[in-house]
């Protein structure tokens, strides 16, 4: 056990299908992963660092080679909160494909918020489920996550950045006919699998918000290229508005929307099917891989995340 | 501790306000609450008994004066699920009253699925806070509550009612602007204290959910009064389709959606004030008593709960 330098770039993950989960330090290289001590799991290291700085040491021990660990989603359990219709040209493409039930006008007045449910959460590398028996139209939605860092109840707009502990990519995997026929968001966003997050959780202290680019491909073409700033309703605008009158809580989650280039919006419309591979990169938060399977898992247990 | 007969009705409750929670079962006179001794929470019971026998025999420990207790929310922490415009009459009045922004029909097509924060529960007693900051027309909602009691995926509405564990009530207290404004529910439904619920979870075998009647009463006035099995989407149809794509888990709860008489429906419109007592019936769960308040409170944290 060695106190020593190391970078912010931090992954759940276990070193065989039997480990229990820990949480590491990726260093610079992407090549080993130092397992750091000391806190049961990434909430409780939100929690003891509301605001991490860059320079912070944490005590670490093992040091395993990244390509011989399975990484996990970071912060499983809890449902994820997202916001819908956030970037104007994707605004537009939703509106025009039929499937908005919930709303006349291109662009939202307000923040549309909904949740996805902790049990679709998965890892990366874990494959995307098709429901083939649920959807016949799956859809990917490459998304930058911003993770709460502390308590917080009616945060004004110019505070909110100190409740921005880091970022983490999601994909908001999404079923179109039963987002749209169902009004309520709920059940489209939910299905198991429809939550991939990860690779990498990297705190405030090491990003530059307004410099993040989202790249989604599927099957190695680019689908979706934007600058995650360029948002209808900006992180303090969210923050704002998830915490109106809604206690937020380190460790939450909020998806911030995602950017234009989803198979809905595509002429003919493309869905997701079995044996696609779906990345989606913001550049320090790593590269988000999920292939596609029509494969049904096995039933999920939260217990078991 | 002895082994003894007693009654299935529920409770988590504390002796004090710095007692640990403990989980207790009410005798038939309401008197007395037998501490249940073996589990660390309602979930874990839950699980523990999937398919509770109307005879089982739990280990108990201390008994208590139930005047002497504060019964808490019986399962906190995770997300509620709602069902929205489930009553013809109250889909009517909802409609009618131009909060209704999701839907261009009166009664939905599909059963329409949405959550409220596990940061809005609250226990019996503990007061509704109106949010004058964020609201000006928050609502009651008086809702049977199924919970499930075990994990199920797809599961076929013919074999639906082996996975309702048991009952309690749901107060699904709403910002009726709100759930307008930004399109999905979310925002409108999961403020701090809109989720009252308890007083006590009962079974299955200690139930006839065909003969439970809903009464609501404000300051003493009847508002809601109907069977809760008059649904438009039935029990084993929201089950069906709840978990249509999404593993449902032991000790989710459905709230299945209100009856007519909300204060959105009334004419003139009459919202929850400082001072009103909102009190939600249904005989073998108990009464939901919650008292209204425009005395904010604390930042909540997940916690504490």
């Amino acid at each position: 056990m060695t106190t020593v330098p190391v970078s912010h770039r931090f992954v759940r993950y276990r070193r065989s299908p039997n480990d229990n989960s820990r949480i590491g330090l990726v260093d610079t290289e992407e090549l080993n992963v130092a397992e750091v001590l000391g806190y049961a799991d990434l909430f409780k290291l939100i929690e003891a660092h509301p605001n991490l700085a860059a320079d912070h040491q944490f005590t670490t021990g093992d040091v395993s080679p990244l390509k011989d660990i399975e990484i996990l989603a970071a912060l499983p359990g809890r449902d994820v909160l997202c916001i819908g219709k956030n970037y104007i040209a994707h605004a537009a493409e939703f509106h025009k494909s039929g499937f908005d039930s919930s709303d006349k006008n291109e662009q939202p007045d307000f923040p549309v918020i909904f949740t996805k449910r902790a049990t679709s959460i998965i890892g990366p590398g874990t494959p995307i489920y098709t429901h083939p028996n649920v959807t016949s139209s799956p859809d990917y939605e490459g998304e930058l996550g911003i993770i709460i860092g502390k308590a917080g109840l009616a945060v004004p707009k110019e505070n909110a950045w100190d409740y921005v502990w880091g970022a983490v990519i999601v994909n908001d995997v999404t079923a179109r006919e039963r987002q749209r026929d169902h009004k309520q968001f709920y059940v489209g966003k939910s299905l198991d699998t429809f939550c991939p997050m990860g690779p990498y959780v990297v705190p405030s202290s090491s990003l530059s918000f307004d410099q993040l680019h989202l790249t989604t491909k599927v099957n190695g073409e680019v689908r979706q290229s934007q600058n995650t700033s360029e948002l209808i309703f900006d992180v303090p605008t969210l923050i704002h508005t998830a915490s109106m009158g809604i206690s937020i809580q380190p460790g939450d989650i909020i998806a911030t929307g995602t950017p234009v280039g989803v198979g809905m919006g595509m002429n003919p419309k493309v869905w997701l099917k079995d044996g696609d591979l779906v990345e989606i990169s913001i550049p320090p938060l790593g590269t988000l891989r999920n292939p596609v399977t029509s494969t049904a898992p096995a039933v999920y247990s939260l217990s078991s995340q």
